[in-house]
């Protein structure tokens, strides 16, 4: 991101009427917005798209959920009937939904605001062997990157991702235990909320996921993009693969993106394991109930903007954090200069 | 607040097509919404209204703050003309901006937006003794109370409390330790920015204040009305005064009022001892960077919803939350439940 455009930007917030600094967090937003366009004042992140993807894992039959796998399709008729609750936050903040299906276990009907990229009928379980195979992984990389090409084509100029896929939290879990080095206790949280007994062998299959895949256990990370693609394609999700994508893609068009949640956090671990650059596009939109969300955003070095204990996905949590980075990019064009306005500066 | 609204609210939340308890904080403030509107689903809290209340402090002149006092009549006139941060957050969420001079120490040039209901050209020192009169205090919170209650007849459905006074934050501490029995190094925050010096010196006058105006200096918080009067009259503002009038006029309505920051904290905490009830109409918009906010959010019993450092004031922490406590309200209204949409619940 455009370094003369960041330091413009943070000259002109020192200048505006109102204490230096006192805008905390969303001067860094600010001043990220104006880098990522590469121009100063940033241009405002309107409209907004939300792109949900959704998924199905061969890991589900392991057990680690709750629900039935039919539950994914279900919430896309759901997502597309307008009645869930990303569609609800949607409306209240203006932002339009897409709903792309890189992986669903079922053929769906065809719905407005649906778009098929499938490119299989769910992953194979990651805990015996890879969900995916590399073609598959590219694919779904390539179903993300175009989406973010068309919707930023459309005429918005802010993404934020969405998931849905039933047991995609395990796929994160094994993502964010590969990718930061942090063992499968610490970041294997209870996703939909699974009682004791389950979270207990969920642990257990990210646990023995890394070693059937050939991941060494603890503290070595992947390095380089060849290594970043086979573990996004061994222990990831179609709907990883595509959010990661969904995030290149936003920032091959300098738009700021918006992630959600654990299975957005996951996702970006591995697109900036393929391009370290493509982090400063990227705004963390919340935090997380789930553990492995704080890993998985520190190690991304990103500080989440929301932090009300959602653990609902869907894009949620990204879209209540879009007025806040709207009215982050609104005062840097909208406020007046202490000069302009006749107001009094401090003393020295 | 209504109970059986409430209790409507909750069984309500866990019919809809999400997880129960998946969102988190904002499940309460919807629950909270319903029982303040005494209907389930709670009307959404739009159109918003912010009030600022503009007023002087006599203990600006034992030097507290670096700014000088006319910033704040200056600060009136970037209100009006549209040029403050408060604007900006306005326009991002579609709140209207109505500025209140309650006792700005200069008389203000009419301008749009801009209401007169000056009690005083600023309060006298509060570290020498009482800051306002008792009738003083009266007709600051009825002002509030009656701004309010117009923003109400003229349709807005969310009130947010926003505030401008330079020194404010220096009788917020001295209320802070008055009403919750902290001592003042701990609740005594740097404001708008001030260094190690002016610090020290601005926790000794809030020392002085107590003691000056016959308030027992640790422990003893205020019981009933009328102690709770004479307090928000000795080491009160104008604006606190009529804050908490707001706030008590936000009840009488059944409306929502958002609070901003230290200075709506430390005004809740005397509308609160006039009326222990009124903290269920509060909603905590955010967390400052001021130790003391914390310290009256915990006394309220009350969790914000935003909290990325802000130390602005003006309204500015309110506004931003208004859109999660609107989402929270279009959940209730908007989303569909698992038997109208036909998707399968977890097993058991």
């Amino acid at each position: 991101i455009d370094a003369k455009a960041m330091a413009e930007a943070r000259a002109h917030q020192d200048r505006l009427t109102k204490p230096r600094g006192s805008l905390g967090v969303l001067e860094d937003v600010a001043v990220r917005l104006a880098g990522i366009a590469a121009v100063c004042p940033p241009p405002l992140p309107t409209p907004a798209a939300l792109a949900i993807f959704a998924a199905d894992h061969g890991v589900h039959a392991r057990g680690v959920s709750p629900w039935p796998q039919e539950v994914t399709a279900q919430m896309v008729a759901n997502f597309t009937a307008g009645g869930a609750v990303a569609n609800a936050f949607a409306a209240q903040v203006g932002a339009t939904v897409t709903v792309v299906d890189v992986g669903v276990a079922v053929d769906l009907p065809p719905a407005p605001g649906l778009i098929s990229y499938k490119v299989a009928y769910g992953t194979a379980d990651l805990s015996q062997g890879p969900a995916m195979t590399a073609e598959q992984t590219r694919q779904a990389l390539a179903a993300g990157a175009g989406v973010a090409r068309d919707l930023v084509a459309a005429g918005h100029r802010c993404l934020i991702t969405g998931d849905m896929g039933i047991a995609n939290t395990t796929a994160s879990a094994a993502l964010i235990c590969a990718f930061t080095g942090r063992d499968a206790e610490s970041v294997t949280g209870r996703g939909t909320g699974i009682d004791d007994a389950m979270h207990r062998h969920k642990i257990e299959v990210v646990r023995q996921a890394l070693p059937a895949n050939g991941i060494s256990p603890a503290g070595a990370v992947p390095t380089g993009p060849e290594e970043a693609l086979r573990v996004l394609a061994a222990v990831g999700g179609l709907e990883h693969a595509a959010i990661a994508g969904f995030v290149l893609g936003a920032a091959a068009e300098r738009v700021p993106v918006i992630l959600d949640g654990v299975i957005a956090g996951s996702a970006a671990l591995a697109a900036a394991a393929l391009a370290p650059d493509v982090t400063g596009y990227c705004v963390a939109g919340h935090r997380s109930a789930e553990p492995g969300h704080a890993a998985a955003l520190a190690h991304l070095g990103l500080r989440p903007l929301v932090d009300l204990e959602l653990r609902l996905g869907e894009g949620t949590g990204g879209l209540l954090a879009q007025p806040l980075v709207a009215a982050a990019a609104r005062v840097m064009r909208e406020v007046a200069t202490f000069d302009a306005a006749g107001v009094a500066e401090k003393k020295p």
